[in-house]
């Protein structure tokens, strides 16, 4: 059992609202509406919590709005290190309707002050020395700089943690500045951070990230190392909800790796874990005889030898 | 200074969203999304608080989601009789669009079991007695019938309190045969619970409804006793939303009854109240002079002798 913080700058309140057929401008009835408490990190916090691992949850919290957090962190006796800021946190709105079209409303989070991160730091410095590894997960909220982002990183590698990063866009090109123990892109991200260059997984190893985990969907995922990449492909399963999957992936494998156990094995239990994700409306373990048949349907080959 | 109670059978939390255009099927961005906890008792109580009163509130609250009401109640400093449910209360979504387009989604509230009924009666039956009025305000949960309404009604009268009613529908009608002192119905919930009957508001004073306040949006407000009846006309106020317009109402004609007001200055407050609520996009008493205007510019006369 490890003990991890994961970080969520911008989380998210997920409202997921099911009806026969949405009419804009009129009164429309549902049938559910469920809320959860979202956010890559927080995610990636449950599924390492069904692997048996101690974690802590932080980040930034809107004050008017944290109940929901709240009652997930008791439920699954997390840590909390999420400093509350004014304002509530964003919601994200999932409408869908019977024949399968989903409309999304997301809304903006608060603005994060100089204050708040410099709290987010000053918590880390306190606590951070706890923790044997830390994952840093989701896009930036109003107010946080790429660089301070870079700059967050940096302390984390600095306190001796390591790091794991699953962002997008211009924080991932800055976070990946800061050399992050682990990055978790999937294809699309790591063209748009990296372009196409021939040698860029060679470049994020020579800035320092050991882990480059490359998620494609159901093509699968391949795990370059310096001097050694590997690639599975998931089983077949009917895809109920994709929501998860990348993040399950992420604390798969993370669990590997902390646990010792070898690449082959750490990939094809990472890789299924976030099969398991693509077949439910949510995701987490649930099943361990599932986990366990979908693990024995992986396919993991040797890709390069570098 | 009295004491109230305010009861909401089926409170919402209201989700108010604003876009630029709303695209189904796509991933919308929206400017704002606010969350307050909603529903007519609820919104009575505030006033009421406004007002200066001692008020409690109750009903039925998902034990999923109360923190918006718990934060609310313990702002405002109310006394908290609400019975935990299994389940979520009610979200209603609002979506608003800069053009003007209103989206609702409402969503339904918990199924109320006969054990939290229960609860809530004998909830009244212990504290009911601290009171001098109770509001029951608002539409039934699913697992409500109008004879168990009607009971509730029944008991609430039977502990000597005055109950103001506001409801609609099946509701309405079964409330009614309660006998409740007063009604605030509009005029199309009236018609809709009594007909076109020449002589409604008759029979409604033989059932034993001492006050019906008959309200009908900018035209004004008729408030019918036995042996006299009263209209106000609110002076011209630009609307910004007519939300918690009724409840405003509601909640001055109470005010004014319970504090010992003429008749005339009861209905003339109550409509600038009112009237000061379609100012606002919330509502509440937020500005003194304002009402002084704007009862100054209630126009109050008798409407018949009987």
């Amino acid at each position: 059992m490890a003990r991890i913080l994961t970080l969520t700058l911008n989380p998210a309140l997920d409202l997921t609202v099911r009806l026969a057929h949405l009419e804009p401008g009129e009164v429309n009835r549902s049938e559910t509406l469920l809320t959860h408490a979202a956010g890559k990190g927080v995610n990636v916090a449950q599924v390492l919590a069904d692997l048996g691992h101690q974690v802590s949850v932080g980040g930034f919290l809107g004050e008017a709005n944290p109940q929901a957090f709240e009652a997930l962190i008791a439920r699954r006796g997390f840590g909390d290190a999420f400093i509350r800021v004014p304002g509530e946190t964003r919601s994200n709105i999932k409408i869908a309707e019977q024949q399968g079209r989903v409309t999304d409303i997301n809304a903006p989070g608060p603005v994060v002050s100089d204050a708040a991160q410099a709290a987010l730091l000053k918590r880390i410095a306190d606590i951070g020395a706890q923790f044997d590894a830390v994952v840093v997960a989701g896009s930036l909220p109003r107010g946080i700089s790429p660089q301070w982002f870079q700059g967050l990183l940096a302390q984390l590698k600095n306190l001796g943690l390591k790091v794991a990063l699953d962002t997008s866009g211009e924080a991932l090109r800055a976070g990946l500045k800061a050399g992050p123990w682990m990055v978790k892109p999937n294809t699309e991200e790591l063209a748009d951070a990296l372009g196409h260059a021939p040698d860029a997984i060679g470049q994020l190893h020579r800035q320092g990230v050991e882990h480059v985990v490359v998620s494609d969907g159901a093509a699968g995922v391949t795990w370059y190392r310096p001097g050694a990449a590997l690639q599975a492909t998931p089983p077949k399963v009917t895809v109920a909800s994709t929501v998860g999957a990348g993040d399950s992936l992420l604390a798969g494998m993370l669990h590997g790796l902390l646990s010792g156990d070898t690449p082959e094995q750490t990939l094809r239990r990472a890789t299924a874990i976030a099969a398991m994700a693509v077949t439910q409306i949510g995701f987490g373990i649930s099943d361990d005889a599932q986990l366990a048949r979908l693990e024995s349907g992986v396919h993991v080959r040797t890709l390069t030898e570098q």
